[in-house]
Protein backbone atom coordinates (compact mmCIF):
# COMPACT_ATOMS: atom_id res chain seq x y z
CA UNK A 1 0.00 0.00 0.00
CA UNK A 2 1.57 3.48 -1.09
CA UNK A 3 1.22 5.44 2.12
CA UNK A 4 0.06 2.49 4.46
CA UNK A 5 0.59 3.03 8.22
CA UNK A 6 0.72 -0.48 8.29
CA UNK A 7 4.21 -0.46 9.21
CA UNK A 8 3.20 0.90 12.45
CA UNK A 9 0.33 -0.74 13.29
CA UNK A 10 0.00 -3.44 15.97
CA UNK A 11 -1.78 -6.53 16.03
CA UNK A 12 -4.94 -6.59 17.71
CA UNK A 13 -5.43 -10.23 19.83
CA UNK A 14 -7.88 -11.30 22.00
CA UNK A 15 -7.62 -14.77 23.67
CA UNK A 16 -4.36 -15.59 21.80
CA UNK A 17 -5.98 -15.22 18.20
CA UNK A 18 -5.36 -12.04 16.18
CA UNK A 19 -8.69 -10.42 15.66
CA UNK A 20 -7.50 -6.85 14.48
CA UNK A 21 -4.94 -4.25 13.46
CA UNK A 22 -4.49 -0.88 14.78
CA UNK A 23 -3.07 2.00 13.22
CA UNK A 24 -0.73 3.78 14.72
CA UNK A 25 -3.42 7.35 15.75
CA UNK A 26 -5.22 5.04 17.47
CA UNK A 27 -2.56 3.29 19.67
CA UNK A 28 -1.91 6.93 20.76
CA UNK A 29 -5.72 7.54 21.78
CA UNK A 30 -5.61 3.94 24.05
CA UNK A 31 -2.99 5.30 26.66
CA UNK A 32 -5.93 7.12 28.17
CA UNK A 33 -8.13 3.48 28.02
CA UNK A 34 -5.81 1.13 29.93
CA UNK A 35 -8.71 0.11 31.98
CA UNK A 36 -10.27 -1.63 28.90
CA UNK A 37 -7.11 -2.28 26.55
CA UNK A 38 -3.81 -3.69 27.45
CA UNK A 39 -0.69 -2.63 25.71
CA UNK A 40 1.55 -5.24 25.75
CA UNK A 41 5.48 -4.26 25.57
CA UNK A 42 9.17 -5.45 24.95
CA UNK A 43 12.01 -4.57 27.20
CA UNK A 44 12.83 -1.61 25.21
CA UNK A 45 8.59 -0.31 25.69
CA UNK A 46 7.63 -1.02 22.34
CA UNK A 47 3.94 -1.92 21.82
CA UNK A 48 4.17 -5.35 20.47
CA UNK A 49 0.88 -5.96 21.03
CA UNK A 50 -2.56 -5.13 22.08
CA UNK A 51 -5.49 -7.25 23.58
CA UNK A 52 -8.56 -6.23 26.27
CA UNK A 53 -7.93 -6.35 29.75
CA UNK A 54 -7.67 -9.22 31.98
CA UNK A 55 -10.34 -8.61 33.33
CA UNK A 56 -12.52 -8.36 30.93
CA UNK A 57 -13.75 -12.27 30.53
CA UNK A 58 -17.10 -12.99 29.08
CA UNK A 59 -19.07 -11.49 26.34
CA UNK A 60 -20.63 -8.71 27.96
CA UNK A 61 -18.06 -7.27 29.68
CA UNK A 62 -16.09 -7.12 26.71
CA UNK A 63 -19.33 -5.51 24.82
CA UNK A 64 -19.75 -2.92 27.67
CA UNK A 65 -16.54 -2.06 28.30
CA UNK A 66 -15.01 -1.50 24.17
CA UNK A 67 -18.18 0.37 23.47
CA UNK A 68 -18.05 3.10 26.37
CA UNK A 69 -14.67 3.81 24.75
CA UNK A 70 -15.79 3.99 21.26
CA UNK A 71 -18.76 6.17 22.96
CA UNK A 72 -16.12 8.42 24.71
CA UNK A 73 -14.18 8.96 21.36
CA UNK A 74 -17.48 9.80 19.60
CA UNK A 75 -18.83 12.29 21.89
CA UNK A 76 -15.46 13.89 22.06
CA UNK A 77 -14.99 13.87 18.49
CA UNK A 78 -11.88 11.98 18.57
CA UNK A 79 -12.00 10.35 15.15
CA UNK A 80 -14.10 11.50 12.38
CA UNK A 81 -15.83 8.26 11.36
CA UNK A 82 -17.51 8.09 14.52
CA UNK A 83 -19.72 11.51 13.18
CA UNK A 84 -20.97 7.88 11.02
CA UNK A 85 -22.14 6.30 13.89
CA UNK A 86 -24.58 3.63 13.22
CA UNK A 87 -26.43 2.39 16.48
CA UNK A 88 -25.60 -1.24 14.45
CA UNK A 89 -23.80 -3.86 16.17
CA UNK A 90 -20.99 -6.37 14.74
CA UNK A 91 -20.14 -9.66 16.18
CA UNK A 92 -16.35 -9.63 16.48
CA UNK A 93 -14.71 -12.88 15.56
CA UNK A 94 -11.92 -14.96 14.92
CA UNK A 95 -13.50 -16.02 11.45
CA UNK A 96 -17.47 -15.29 10.47
CA UNK A 97 -18.17 -19.00 11.60
CA UNK A 98 -16.30 -19.07 14.64
CA UNK A 99 -18.73 -17.69 18.08
CA UNK A 100 -18.69 -14.25 19.07
CA UNK A 101 -15.96 -12.67 21.47
CA UNK A 102 -17.51 -9.26 22.00
CA UNK A 103 -20.23 -6.94 19.34
CA UNK A 104 -19.13 -3.69 18.67
CA UNK A 105 -20.61 -0.51 16.45
CA UNK A 106 -20.60 -1.12 13.20
CA UNK A 107 -18.61 2.48 12.26
CA UNK A 108 -16.18 1.59 14.75
CA UNK A 109 -14.39 -1.44 13.02
CA UNK A 110 -11.91 0.41 11.61
CA UNK A 111 -9.95 1.62 13.93
CA UNK A 112 -9.27 -1.95 15.54
CA UNK A 113 -8.87 -3.37 12.19
CA UNK A 114 -11.86 -5.76 12.61
CA UNK A 115 -12.24 -7.76 9.23
CA UNK A 116 -16.01 -7.35 8.09
CA UNK A 117 -17.62 -10.02 6.43
CA UNK A 118 -20.07 -9.76 3.61
CA UNK A 119 -22.09 -11.00 0.55
CA UNK A 120 -21.97 -9.50 -2.99
CA UNK A 121 -24.24 -10.54 -5.78
CA UNK A 122 -24.13 -10.12 -9.54
CA UNK A 123 -26.90 -9.68 -11.14
CA UNK A 124 -27.34 -10.70 -14.82
CA UNK A 125 -29.51 -11.70 -17.72
CA UNK A 126 -28.35 -13.74 -20.83
CA UNK A 127 -29.75 -12.53 -23.69
CA UNK A 128 -30.22 -15.48 -25.97
CA UNK A 129 -31.01 -14.01 -28.99
CA UNK A 130 -27.21 -12.08 -29.13
CA UNK A 131 -25.50 -14.75 -27.04
CA UNK A 132 -25.15 -11.33 -25.25
CA UNK A 133 -24.50 -11.58 -20.78
CA UNK A 134 -25.90 -8.11 -19.36
CA UNK A 135 -25.33 -7.12 -15.78
CA UNK A 136 -27.80 -5.64 -13.40
CA UNK A 137 -25.86 -2.16 -12.07
CA UNK A 138 -27.44 -0.37 -9.61
CA UNK A 139 -26.46 3.31 -8.48
CA UNK A 140 -26.35 4.06 -4.91
CA UNK A 141 -28.61 6.45 -3.63
CA UNK A 142 -27.14 9.93 -3.55
CA UNK A 143 -28.05 10.63 0.63
CA UNK A 144 -25.69 7.31 1.44
CA UNK A 145 -23.04 7.60 4.00
CA UNK A 146 -20.83 5.70 1.74
CA UNK A 147 -19.99 6.65 -1.65
CA UNK A 148 -22.97 8.07 -2.77
CA UNK A 149 -23.96 8.04 -6.21
CA UNK A 150 -21.51 5.13 -7.05
CA UNK A 151 -22.45 2.37 -9.26
CA UNK A 152 -22.71 -0.76 -7.06
CA UNK A 153 -24.44 -4.86 -7.37
CA UNK A 154 -27.35 -5.97 -7.89
CA UNK A 155 -27.42 -6.48 -4.12
CA UNK A 156 -24.54 -6.74 -1.16
CA UNK A 157 -24.36 -5.99 2.46
CA UNK A 158 -22.39 -7.02 5.67
CA UNK A 159 -23.65 -9.98 8.09
CA UNK A 160 -24.91 -8.62 11.09
CA UNK A 161 -25.15 -9.91 14.51
CA UNK A 162 -28.19 -12.51 14.25
CA UNK A 163 -27.48 -13.77 10.68
CA UNK A 164 -25.86 -16.13 8.78
CA UNK A 165 -24.84 -16.19 5.19
CA UNK A 166 -28.04 -17.26 3.45
CA UNK A 167 -30.26 -14.79 5.80
CA UNK A 168 -28.02 -11.94 4.75
CA UNK A 169 -27.97 -12.78 0.91
CA UNK A 170 -32.03 -12.98 1.20
CA UNK A 171 -32.39 -10.05 2.98
CA UNK A 172 -30.15 -8.03 0.93
CA UNK A 173 -31.75 -9.04 -2.14
CA UNK A 174 -35.05 -8.19 -1.04
CA UNK A 175 -34.60 -4.99 0.46
CA UNK A 176 -32.21 -3.37 -2.27
CA UNK A 177 -33.76 -5.14 -5.11
CA UNK A 178 -37.24 -6.32 -4.45
CA UNK A 179 -36.33 -10.38 -5.13
CA UNK A 180 -38.48 -12.53 -3.82
CA UNK A 181 -36.79 -15.02 -1.19
CA UNK A 182 -37.42 -17.69 -4.13
CA UNK A 183 -35.71 -15.98 -6.42
CA UNK A 184 -32.81 -15.05 -4.54
CA UNK A 185 -32.35 -18.69 -3.19
CA UNK A 186 -31.28 -19.54 -7.13
CA UNK A 187 -28.20 -17.22 -6.34
CA UNK A 188 -24.74 -19.26 -6.88
CA UNK A 189 -21.95 -19.02 -4.58
CA UNK A 190 -19.03 -18.79 -6.25
CA UNK A 191 -16.16 -18.28 -4.27
CA UNK A 192 -14.86 -15.38 -1.72
CA UNK A 193 -12.87 -12.03 -1.89
CA UNK A 194 -9.95 -11.55 0.50
CA UNK A 195 -8.34 -8.24 0.94
CA UNK A 196 -7.70 -4.83 3.08
CA UNK A 197 -7.66 -1.32 1.99
CA UNK A 198 -6.74 1.74 4.71
CA UNK A 199 -8.41 5.21 4.86
CA UNK A 200 -8.40 7.87 6.45
CA UNK A 201 -10.86 6.39 8.62
CA UNK A 202 -8.84 3.26 9.60
CA UNK A 203 -8.00 -0.53 7.88
CA UNK A 204 -10.94 -2.01 6.50
CA UNK A 205 -9.93 -5.94 5.87
CA UNK A 206 -13.05 -7.73 4.09
CA UNK A 207 -14.17 -11.12 3.32
CA UNK A 208 -16.82 -11.19 0.95
CA UNK A 209 -18.77 -13.87 -0.42
CA UNK A 210 -19.28 -13.97 -4.27
CA UNK A 211 -22.90 -14.66 -5.86
CA UNK A 212 -23.86 -15.07 -9.17
CA UNK A 213 -27.64 -14.75 -9.78
CA UNK A 214 -29.33 -15.46 -13.40
CA UNK A 215 -32.39 -12.85 -13.36
CA UNK A 216 -34.62 -14.14 -15.61
CA UNK A 217 -35.72 -11.91 -18.75
CA UNK A 218 -38.95 -10.73 -17.40
CA UNK A 219 -37.95 -9.55 -13.91
CA UNK A 220 -36.72 -5.76 -13.42
CA UNK A 221 -35.50 -4.80 -9.77
CA UNK A 222 -36.29 -2.54 -8.10
CA UNK A 223 -35.27 -0.43 -4.63
CA UNK A 224 -37.49 -0.75 -1.86
CA UNK A 225 -34.62 0.87 1.07
CA UNK A 226 -34.00 4.34 -0.17
CA UNK A 227 -30.37 3.07 -0.83
CA UNK A 228 -30.84 2.19 -4.74
CA UNK A 229 -31.42 5.26 -6.91
CA UNK A 230 -31.54 3.49 -10.44
CA UNK A 231 -30.45 -0.12 -11.74
CA UNK A 232 -29.57 -0.15 -15.25
CA UNK A 233 -28.89 -3.53 -17.33
CA UNK A 234 -25.61 -3.01 -19.05
CA UNK A 235 -23.17 -4.93 -21.60
CA UNK A 236 -20.18 -5.90 -19.97
CA UNK A 237 -17.73 -3.92 -22.67
CA UNK A 238 -19.69 -0.76 -20.40
CA UNK A 239 -19.61 -2.41 -16.77
CA UNK A 240 -15.67 -2.81 -17.73
CA UNK A 241 -15.38 1.29 -18.88
CA UNK A 242 -17.13 2.00 -15.85
CA UNK A 243 -14.93 0.48 -13.48
CA UNK A 244 -12.09 1.73 -15.52
CA UNK A 245 -13.68 5.35 -15.11
CA UNK A 246 -13.90 4.42 -11.27
CA UNK A 247 -17.35 5.19 -11.01
CA UNK A 248 -18.43 1.61 -8.99
CA UNK A 249 -17.77 1.43 -5.75
CA UNK A 250 -14.08 0.20 -4.87
CA UNK A 251 -15.38 -3.30 -2.96
CA UNK A 252 -18.23 -4.14 -5.31
CA UNK A 253 -15.83 -3.54 -8.45
CA UNK A 254 -13.73 -6.28 -7.11
CA UNK A 255 -17.07 -8.37 -7.07
CA UNK A 256 -17.20 -7.10 -11.03
CA UNK A 257 -14.35 -8.14 -12.13
CA UNK A 258 -13.79 -11.40 -10.00
CA UNK A 259 -17.71 -12.03 -12.27
CA UNK A 260 -15.24 -11.00 -15.80
CA UNK A 261 -12.85 -12.89 -14.47
CA UNK A 262 -14.60 -16.29 -14.00
CA UNK A 263 -16.36 -15.78 -17.32
CA UNK A 264 -13.29 -15.62 -19.10
CA UNK A 265 -13.96 -11.70 -20.31
CA UNK A 266 -10.97 -10.80 -18.35
CA UNK A 267 -8.25 -13.11 -20.12
CA UNK A 268 -4.96 -14.14 -18.85
CA UNK A 269 -3.17 -12.40 -22.02
CA UNK A 270 -4.21 -9.53 -19.66
CA UNK A 271 -0.88 -7.90 -18.35
CA UNK A 272 -2.33 -6.96 -15.04
CA UNK A 273 -4.31 -10.37 -14.66
CA UNK A 274 -2.26 -12.32 -12.21
CA UNK A 275 -1.87 -8.68 -10.24
CA UNK A 276 -5.38 -8.34 -10.62
CA UNK A 277 -6.22 -11.91 -8.99
CA UNK A 278 -3.27 -11.47 -6.47
CA UNK A 279 -5.51 -8.10 -5.25
CA UNK A 280 -8.68 -10.18 -5.19
CA UNK A 281 -7.13 -12.82 -2.27
CA UNK A 282 -4.81 -10.76 0.10
CA UNK A 283 -4.68 -11.68 3.43
CA UNK A 284 -4.37 -8.70 6.25
CA UNK A 285 -0.87 -9.77 7.36
CA UNK B 1 4.44 -25.62 5.56
CA UNK B 2 5.26 -27.98 7.91
CA UNK B 3 9.01 -29.11 8.12
CA UNK B 4 9.59 -27.01 5.46
CA UNK B 5 12.97 -25.82 4.70
CA UNK B 6 11.77 -22.24 3.12
CA UNK B 7 13.16 -20.58 6.52
CA UNK B 8 16.90 -21.12 5.57
CA UNK B 9 16.05 -20.98 1.84
CA UNK B 10 17.34 -17.66 0.12
CA UNK B 11 15.88 -15.81 -2.65
CA UNK B 12 17.13 -15.83 -6.32
CA UNK B 13 17.51 -12.54 -7.94
CA UNK B 14 18.28 -11.97 -11.89
CA UNK B 15 18.42 -8.20 -12.78
CA UNK B 16 17.24 -6.94 -9.41
CA UNK B 17 14.16 -9.70 -9.74
CA UNK B 18 13.45 -12.21 -7.77
CA UNK B 19 12.86 -15.28 -9.83
CA UNK B 20 13.15 -18.28 -7.36
CA UNK B 21 14.28 -19.70 -4.08
CA UNK B 22 16.61 -21.65 -3.54
CA UNK B 23 16.59 -24.64 -1.01
CA UNK B 24 19.22 -24.71 1.66
CA UNK B 25 21.34 -28.35 0.39
CA UNK B 26 21.07 -26.62 -2.84
CA UNK B 27 22.60 -23.97 -1.60
CA UNK B 28 25.42 -25.99 0.28
CA UNK B 29 26.57 -26.80 -3.77
CA UNK B 30 26.38 -23.69 -5.07
CA UNK B 31 30.16 -22.95 -3.09
CA UNK B 32 31.50 -24.74 -5.65
CA UNK B 33 29.81 -23.20 -8.82
CA UNK B 34 30.89 -19.10 -7.93
CA UNK B 35 31.74 -18.80 -11.31
CA UNK B 36 28.09 -18.85 -12.12
CA UNK B 37 26.19 -18.48 -9.26
CA UNK B 38 27.09 -15.47 -7.27
CA UNK B 39 26.63 -15.51 -3.31
CA UNK B 40 26.12 -12.15 -2.39
CA UNK B 41 26.57 -11.85 1.73
CA UNK B 42 26.22 -9.54 4.47
CA UNK B 43 28.73 -8.27 6.82
CA UNK B 44 28.45 -11.37 9.23
CA UNK B 45 29.12 -13.53 6.00
CA UNK B 46 25.16 -15.04 6.03
CA UNK B 47 24.16 -15.71 2.56
CA UNK B 48 21.70 -12.16 1.71
CA UNK B 49 20.56 -13.48 -2.16
CA UNK B 50 22.05 -15.59 -5.25
CA UNK B 51 22.29 -14.39 -7.99
CA UNK B 52 24.08 -15.30 -11.43
CA UNK B 53 28.04 -13.93 -11.82
CA UNK B 54 27.87 -10.38 -13.14
CA UNK B 55 30.09 -11.86 -16.03
CA UNK B 56 27.08 -13.49 -17.58
CA UNK B 57 25.38 -10.62 -19.46
CA UNK B 58 23.58 -12.34 -22.41
CA UNK B 59 20.15 -15.38 -22.54
CA UNK B 60 22.66 -17.66 -24.52
CA UNK B 61 25.45 -17.53 -21.62
CA UNK B 62 23.63 -17.47 -18.69
CA UNK B 63 21.47 -20.67 -20.52
CA UNK B 64 24.94 -22.39 -21.15
CA UNK B 65 26.67 -21.79 -17.95
CA UNK B 66 23.15 -22.79 -15.71
CA UNK B 67 23.57 -25.87 -18.33
CA UNK B 68 26.63 -26.55 -16.94
CA UNK B 69 25.97 -27.03 -13.40
CA UNK B 70 22.88 -29.15 -13.74
CA UNK B 71 24.58 -31.42 -16.29
CA UNK B 72 27.43 -31.94 -13.63
CA UNK B 73 25.05 -32.19 -10.53
CA UNK B 74 23.10 -34.64 -12.68
CA UNK B 75 26.22 -36.54 -14.34
CA UNK B 76 27.68 -36.86 -10.20
CA UNK B 77 24.00 -37.95 -9.17
CA UNK B 78 24.01 -34.93 -6.81
CA UNK B 79 20.39 -34.51 -6.69
CA UNK B 80 17.36 -37.38 -7.41
CA UNK B 81 15.10 -35.03 -8.74
CA UNK B 82 18.00 -34.98 -11.65
CA UNK B 83 17.67 -38.51 -12.29
CA UNK B 84 14.12 -37.38 -14.33
CA UNK B 85 16.22 -35.41 -16.37
CA UNK B 86 13.65 -34.48 -19.33
CA UNK B 87 15.79 -32.77 -22.21
CA UNK B 88 13.10 -30.17 -21.90
CA UNK B 89 14.14 -26.57 -21.78
CA UNK B 90 11.98 -24.65 -19.60
CA UNK B 91 11.69 -20.57 -20.22
CA UNK B 92 12.75 -18.36 -16.99
CA UNK B 93 11.07 -14.81 -16.76
CA UNK B 94 9.60 -12.44 -14.30
CA UNK B 95 6.01 -13.31 -15.19
CA UNK B 96 4.97 -15.76 -17.68
CA UNK B 97 4.57 -12.67 -20.48
CA UNK B 98 7.77 -10.99 -19.70
CA UNK B 99 10.99 -11.84 -21.74
CA UNK B 100 13.19 -15.07 -21.29
CA UNK B 101 16.34 -14.43 -18.89
CA UNK B 102 17.70 -17.53 -19.88
CA UNK B 103 16.42 -21.47 -20.43
CA UNK B 104 17.15 -24.39 -17.68
CA UNK B 105 16.37 -28.40 -18.15
CA UNK B 106 12.60 -28.22 -16.96
CA UNK B 107 13.68 -30.92 -14.16
CA UNK B 108 16.16 -29.00 -12.85
CA UNK B 109 13.43 -25.83 -11.76
CA UNK B 110 12.61 -26.90 -8.30
CA UNK B 111 16.13 -26.99 -7.35
CA UNK B 112 15.92 -23.09 -7.65
CA UNK B 113 12.43 -22.60 -7.17
CA UNK B 114 11.73 -21.47 -10.39
CA UNK B 115 8.05 -20.46 -10.82
CA UNK B 116 6.31 -23.10 -13.40
CA UNK B 117 3.24 -21.63 -15.24
CA UNK B 118 0.66 -24.10 -16.75
CA UNK B 119 -2.90 -24.73 -17.69
CA UNK B 120 -5.44 -27.21 -16.28
CA UNK B 121 -8.46 -27.91 -18.24
CA UNK B 122 -12.04 -28.87 -15.79
CA UNK B 123 -13.91 -31.07 -18.72
CA UNK B 124 -17.53 -31.72 -17.65
CA UNK B 125 -20.55 -32.55 -19.31
CA UNK B 126 -24.16 -31.27 -18.32
CA UNK B 127 -26.83 -34.25 -18.39
CA UNK B 128 -29.96 -32.37 -19.08
CA UNK B 129 -32.10 -34.82 -18.08
CA UNK B 130 -31.28 -35.27 -14.60
CA UNK B 131 -30.14 -31.49 -14.66
CA UNK B 132 -26.92 -32.80 -13.40
CA UNK B 133 -22.67 -32.18 -13.86
CA UNK B 134 -20.80 -34.84 -14.72
CA UNK B 135 -16.96 -34.37 -15.33
CA UNK B 136 -14.47 -35.83 -17.41
CA UNK B 137 -11.45 -37.44 -15.28
CA UNK B 138 -8.62 -38.69 -16.42
CA UNK B 139 -6.18 -42.01 -14.82
CA UNK B 140 -2.71 -41.06 -15.21
CA UNK B 141 -0.59 -44.07 -17.28
CA UNK B 142 1.21 -46.17 -14.73
CA UNK B 143 4.57 -45.20 -16.79
CA UNK B 144 4.71 -41.92 -16.01
CA UNK B 145 7.70 -40.50 -14.47
CA UNK B 146 5.30 -38.41 -12.00
CA UNK B 147 2.16 -39.25 -9.98
CA UNK B 148 1.70 -42.77 -11.96
CA UNK B 149 -1.70 -44.01 -11.25
CA UNK B 150 -3.37 -40.93 -10.30
CA UNK B 151 -6.87 -39.15 -11.04
CA UNK B 152 -6.08 -35.92 -13.39
CA UNK B 153 -7.98 -33.02 -15.20
CA UNK B 154 -9.26 -33.52 -18.57
CA UNK B 155 -5.92 -32.17 -20.01
CA UNK B 156 -3.11 -30.12 -18.17
CA UNK B 157 0.35 -28.99 -18.82
CA UNK B 158 3.30 -26.57 -18.38
CA UNK B 159 3.78 -23.84 -20.75
CA UNK B 160 6.81 -24.70 -22.74
CA UNK B 161 9.72 -22.43 -24.87
CA UNK B 162 7.94 -20.87 -27.73
CA UNK B 163 4.05 -21.87 -27.20
CA UNK B 164 1.91 -19.29 -25.53
CA UNK B 165 -1.24 -20.23 -23.62
CA UNK B 166 -3.38 -20.35 -26.34
CA UNK B 167 -1.24 -22.68 -27.80
CA UNK B 168 -0.23 -24.85 -24.54
CA UNK B 169 -3.84 -25.64 -24.33
CA UNK B 170 -4.46 -26.46 -27.72
CA UNK B 171 -1.77 -28.80 -27.75
CA UNK B 172 -2.02 -30.49 -24.09
CA UNK B 173 -5.93 -30.86 -25.29
CA UNK B 174 -5.04 -32.54 -28.42
CA UNK B 175 -2.25 -35.14 -27.18
CA UNK B 176 -4.08 -36.13 -23.92
CA UNK B 177 -7.70 -35.92 -24.97
CA UNK B 178 -7.85 -35.83 -28.74
CA UNK B 179 -9.35 -33.08 -28.98
CA UNK B 180 -9.22 -31.07 -32.28
CA UNK B 181 -8.72 -27.37 -32.18
CA UNK B 182 -12.19 -26.08 -32.81
CA UNK B 183 -13.52 -27.98 -29.69
CA UNK B 184 -10.28 -26.83 -27.54
CA UNK B 185 -10.89 -22.93 -28.30
CA UNK B 186 -14.30 -23.60 -26.13
CA UNK B 187 -12.65 -23.71 -23.14
CA UNK B 188 -13.34 -20.49 -21.01
CA UNK B 189 -10.91 -18.70 -18.82
CA UNK B 190 -11.81 -18.79 -15.04
CA UNK B 191 -8.79 -17.45 -13.25
CA UNK B 192 -5.37 -18.53 -12.08
CA UNK B 193 -4.62 -20.37 -8.95
CA UNK B 194 -0.98 -19.76 -7.29
CA UNK B 195 0.66 -21.85 -4.58
CA UNK B 196 4.25 -23.47 -3.47
CA UNK B 197 4.77 -27.02 -2.69
CA UNK B 198 8.09 -28.73 -1.37
CA UNK B 199 9.10 -31.64 -1.50
CA UNK B 200 12.37 -34.12 -1.31
CA UNK B 201 12.98 -32.51 -4.66
CA UNK B 202 12.86 -28.82 -3.72
CA UNK B 203 10.95 -25.72 -4.56
CA UNK B 204 7.78 -26.12 -6.57
CA UNK B 205 5.93 -22.31 -6.75
CA UNK B 206 3.32 -22.88 -9.71
CA UNK B 207 0.82 -20.51 -10.98
CA UNK B 208 -1.81 -22.59 -13.22
CA UNK B 209 -4.38 -20.97 -15.83
CA UNK B 210 -7.86 -22.83 -14.95
CA UNK B 211 -10.36 -22.93 -18.01
CA UNK B 212 -13.73 -24.51 -18.05
CA UNK B 213 -14.61 -27.30 -20.86
CA UNK B 214 -18.27 -28.35 -21.30
CA UNK B 215 -18.24 -31.12 -24.37
CA UNK B 216 -20.77 -32.34 -26.12
CA UNK B 217 -22.74 -35.41 -25.08
CA UNK B 218 -21.19 -36.90 -28.53
CA UNK B 219 -18.14 -36.68 -27.43
CA UNK B 220 -15.66 -38.92 -25.67
CA UNK B 221 -12.36 -38.15 -24.91
CA UNK B 222 -9.57 -40.79 -25.53
CA UNK B 223 -5.83 -40.39 -25.19
CA UNK B 224 -3.12 -40.18 -27.93
CA UNK B 225 0.21 -39.94 -25.85
CA UNK B 226 -0.12 -42.77 -23.60
CA UNK B 227 0.16 -40.33 -20.93
CA UNK B 228 -3.50 -41.34 -19.87
CA UNK B 229 -5.07 -44.87 -19.20
CA UNK B 230 -8.13 -44.07 -18.91
CA UNK B 231 -10.99 -41.23 -18.77
CA UNK B 232 -14.23 -41.91 -17.04
CA UNK B 233 -17.50 -39.51 -16.63
CA UNK B 234 -17.75 -38.59 -12.70
CA UNK B 235 -20.49 -37.53 -10.78
CA UNK B 236 -19.15 -34.02 -9.09
CA UNK B 237 -20.01 -36.26 -5.43
CA UNK B 238 -17.71 -38.90 -6.44
CA UNK B 239 -15.31 -36.39 -7.51
CA UNK B 240 -15.01 -35.21 -4.35
CA UNK B 241 -14.78 -38.63 -2.69
CA UNK B 242 -11.78 -39.08 -4.85
CA UNK B 243 -10.26 -36.04 -3.91
CA UNK B 244 -10.55 -36.48 -0.17
CA UNK B 245 -9.41 -40.11 -0.60
CA UNK B 246 -5.81 -38.75 -2.10
CA UNK B 247 -6.46 -40.19 -5.45
CA UNK B 248 -6.12 -37.01 -7.62
CA UNK B 249 -2.82 -35.78 -8.40
CA UNK B 250 -2.49 -32.84 -5.73
CA UNK B 251 -2.42 -30.05 -8.34
CA UNK B 252 -4.79 -31.28 -10.41
CA UNK B 253 -6.92 -31.80 -7.52
CA UNK B 254 -6.88 -27.59 -6.91
CA UNK B 255 -8.04 -26.87 -10.05
CA UNK B 256 -11.20 -29.36 -9.67
CA UNK B 257 -11.74 -27.94 -6.10
CA UNK B 258 -11.71 -24.30 -8.11
CA UNK B 259 -14.02 -25.94 -10.03
CA UNK B 260 -16.28 -26.45 -7.13
CA UNK B 261 -16.24 -23.85 -5.21
CA UNK B 262 -16.96 -21.83 -8.62
CA UNK B 263 -19.92 -23.66 -9.47
CA UNK B 264 -21.79 -23.24 -5.61
CA UNK B 265 -20.92 -27.46 -4.96
CA UNK B 266 -18.74 -26.25 -1.94
CA UNK B 267 -20.17 -23.23 -0.08
CA UNK B 268 -19.12 -20.92 2.03
CA UNK B 269 -20.65 -22.92 5.28
CA UNK B 270 -17.80 -25.11 4.67
CA UNK B 271 -15.96 -24.94 8.23
CA UNK B 272 -12.71 -24.47 5.81
CA UNK B 273 -13.87 -22.69 2.67
CA UNK B 274 -11.70 -19.56 3.07
CA UNK B 275 -8.40 -21.80 3.95
CA UNK B 276 -9.28 -23.66 0.88
CA UNK B 277 -9.37 -20.85 -0.94
CA UNK B 278 -6.46 -18.95 0.76
CA UNK B 279 -4.48 -22.05 -0.63
CA UNK B 280 -5.51 -21.67 -4.15
CA UNK B 281 -4.11 -17.76 -4.03
CA UNK B 282 -1.12 -18.02 -2.14
CA UNK B 283 2.22 -16.50 -3.26
CA UNK B 284 6.11 -17.76 -2.84
CA UNK B 285 6.92 -14.81 -0.81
Amino acid sequence: MIGSTRPSSKPFTLDGQCIGRIPPYVLQQLHHHKNVFQLEMDDSENITRITLHDRLKSFDERTKAVDEVMKDWRDNHVFPVLEGWRNEMYKVSQTYISGPLFNMERSATSLLGIRQYGIHVNGFYIDCKNDDVLMWVGKRSKTKATFPGKLDNLAAGGISVGYNIADTLIKECAEEASLPEELARRAISTGALTYCYEDERGYFPETQFVYDLELPPDFTPVNSDGEVEEFYLMKLEEVVQRISDDEFKPNSALSVIDFLIRRGYLKPDDQNYLHILSVLHRDLD
